[in-house]
């Protein structure tokens, strides 16, 4: 009798456990996602700044796994487990399993501020990103056509609440724009700058980075033009105002939330499984507090089973791919009935970029910063990007792009909203 | 003092004027458009059948316009003109203007059949173009899932009404996916086959080409294993049925409507210029009648004054560009006070591509069939695309999808339902 395994969420994690799984005897997989493709979180930034297209970023689960056939995809949203029947509700239907294995991630945390989570924009996945790109294009058109000069200032300033990788990329992404693309593309604007602000409550960028990388990162979006505010959390954003703690008050229509996460809720886990962040409790080999034959791995999990990380792992991409291999190799090993690994994070290191010729990297093999740290970072992300064609399309994107300074992405593209607009009749009465 | 002149829609007709007028001393040019950029309505249905990105045909306005000082660009959608005060109003405000010219094209025509255009998906942008792409492959995936032989031949089935060139070529599209891609990505529908319906009212495809074309593309889409009905009509779609004239219903969830046109109401102008279908009457110079300084061009347009075309222009790209780049001449004629040149339409012939291989093209020096038709077909729609780097992408996209038989664009994207489903807050207390 195969084993039915059924994986929630086709992220880092959830991916690299069924490409390990894709071929072995006696297991069936089920991969389960609300979207019908894989995407690369880190790289969604630059579609956010109509660098690159969505599709040099996505590739779709059914042709990952063509030919693959103890593995199938099915689309649809999580909603809960039932741990006692072994089956697993979604908004398509119910599925039963012999194994289940959380890996569908986190989503912001906006820390119970209703105010943020209605009106700010995430930047969490590939239709954040295109919310964004289209607010910032549609902003620049408005500003284009009003005369009112403080409305135009409103519509041109974009604050960026979080200062990790994210937050640093993307407001050094705007600047740029600011600096190459406005003057070319808005003539209007010519004389009216954009506004970037990056807002952190830490004293520090990217908190968990070196303090060498901090520096050169501060150093250099400060000379890109960014205005960054560290030490200072926004608290609350109303009728186009950013308020932070320090009762300084931004005027800005645009608010970027990429300040912390929250895992997705794995709702019908006993409660003892779920910890703070709604991360769910796991043993050293991944297996869910209080579960007999339930998996958790990546961003969702918390594991403090690892003596160098007594803490929890922090919720990075290396350490999800690297517990999917893991659970891959001891699923086989529970069919054959062997005994387990535990998991043991490698730690690879960790980079960003921060403008066009400019990035940090701390490897294993040391520090790195401006331009070969670019560099790496273009090489090292180009890997683990699903599919040959996306990396050699990536490839020639970001090869035109270094030679044009102006990529030709700048659509604003709504496929719903249109579909609203469509025009009810038009008869044909003349 | 300068010129005005307001140009309403960026497409074939009204992007040729504007380009034709950039640089010209004494000529400002304001291009009012709903969408920021320009796109090439040929391949859309390349779009909605996965094989081509949005971002391969399309190029934004305002990077085509970039160092043009006397062209500006202007988001919005044209409301009404008030030809007595020169105004012309628009969604985002009224613009002034010493020439008008309309040139925002046509939409779907459902022939007053509000069943139809309520539920009927039409193909004449590229939000039209995703809108089924994303239906396409959600149908897929919901047939995937269903256990019921009924409900899954419905979601496989696709009725495409009018044989036109689009019609034509998305239904070979369709085939060609039902025969490489279906069994790869979609092991559950091994054996469930798509079904594709061509249905036309006119006796023939592609009604305007000659009889060899319409004999070649029938026996090919007959090979392909597209169902075409000719000499019969859409009537109503219910209920997932779709009811022809001549009594026969077919049962499918997806009707794409690509059946004749009538033109954008240009609302304002005198009645006496509002012709059948809303074309607007025009003169030799493609002045509207009843108006001294408002002009039309393109498919909006009707225009009897071209001996070989008694009966107006038929309604095609090539006829849109060549009166764009005259009225741009007529233009530059009109502030020099020198006598204004007639339209006279110079035709280049007329292509469709069947299947991957092959397409009917007659063009002045012949009629090509085959594979030389489809290599002449790509060719000749690479030319006129806007921008160097879409001409690049899009050979390579070809050439990748005519190696590989295998695009990897089948993403379903939808950045505004997902706003929609944001999730309100998502809180921090446990």
């Amino acid at each position: 009798m195969k084993k039915k395994i059924v994986i929630i969420g086709g992220g880092f994690g959830g991916m690299n456990l069924a490409k390990n799984l894709a071929g072995v005897k006696g297991i069936e997989v089920v991969l389960v996602d609300r979207n019908n493709y894989n995407y690369f979180p880190p790289l969604i930034y630059q579609v956010a700044s109509s660098f690159i297209e969505p599709s040099n970023i996505s590739y779709p689960f059914r042709k990952m796994f063509q030919g693959k056939d103890n593995v199938r995809f099915y689309q649809g949203t999580f909603l809960s487990v039932d741990v006692e029947q072994n089956s697993v509700q979604t908004s398509e239907g119910n599925l039963n399993y012999d194994y289940l294995v959380f890996a569908q991630g986190t989503q912001p945390n906006y820390f119970g501020l209703s105010s943020i989570s209605e009106k700010a924009l995430p930047l969490k996945n590939i239709n954040d990103a295109l919310k964004i790109r289209n607010t910032i294009l549609n902003n620049m058109e408005q500003a284009c056509k009003t005369s009112d000069a403080a409305e135009r200032r409103k519509l041109m300033t974009f604050v960026i609440a979080g200062g990790g990788p994210t937050g640093v990329e993307l407001s050094g992404m705007l600047s740029e724009m600011n600096r190459n693309i406005r003057k070319k593309d808005y003539p209007e604007l010519a004389n009216d700058p954009m506004h970037v602000y990056l807002v952190d409550a830490a004293h520090t960028l990217l908190g968990t980075m070196s303090q060498k990388s901090q520096q050169e990162t501060l150093a250099s979006l400060t000379e890109l033009g960014v205005n960054i505010k560290l030490s200072v959390a926004v608290k609350n954003f109303k009728d186009d105002v950013v308020y932070l703690s320090n009762e300084e008050q931004i005027t800005a229509k645009t608010l970027i939330w990429v300040s912390g996460v929250i895992a997705n809720e794995a709702k019908g886990l006993p409660e003892t499984a779920v910890l703070k962040n709604k991360r769910i409790a796991v043993n050293e080999f991944n297996l869910v507090t209080g579960t007999t034959n339930v998996f958790a791995i990546g961003d969702i999990c918390y594991q403090d089973t690892d003596k160098a990380f007594p803490n929890g792992h922090p919720q990075v991409a290396q350490v999800a791919i690297q517990q999917g291999t893991l659970l891959g190799k001891n699923f086989k090993k529970i069919i054959n009935g062997k005994q387990l690994k535990p998991f043991r994070y490698a730690d690879k290191g960790s980079m960003a970029i921060i403008s066009k010729y400019k990035a940090v990297a701390e490897l294993p093999v040391g520090f790195f910063k401006g331009f070969i740290a670019w560099w790496l970072w273009l090489v090292i992300h180009i890997l683990p990007i699903a599919g040959f064609k996306n990396k050699v399309k990536l490839v020639c994107s970001w090869l035109w792009n270094f030679i044009s300074n102006d990529p030709t992405l700048r659509l604003i593209i709504h496929p719903q909203k249109q579909q609203a607009e469509k025009v009810k009749t038009a008869d044909n009465k003349n």
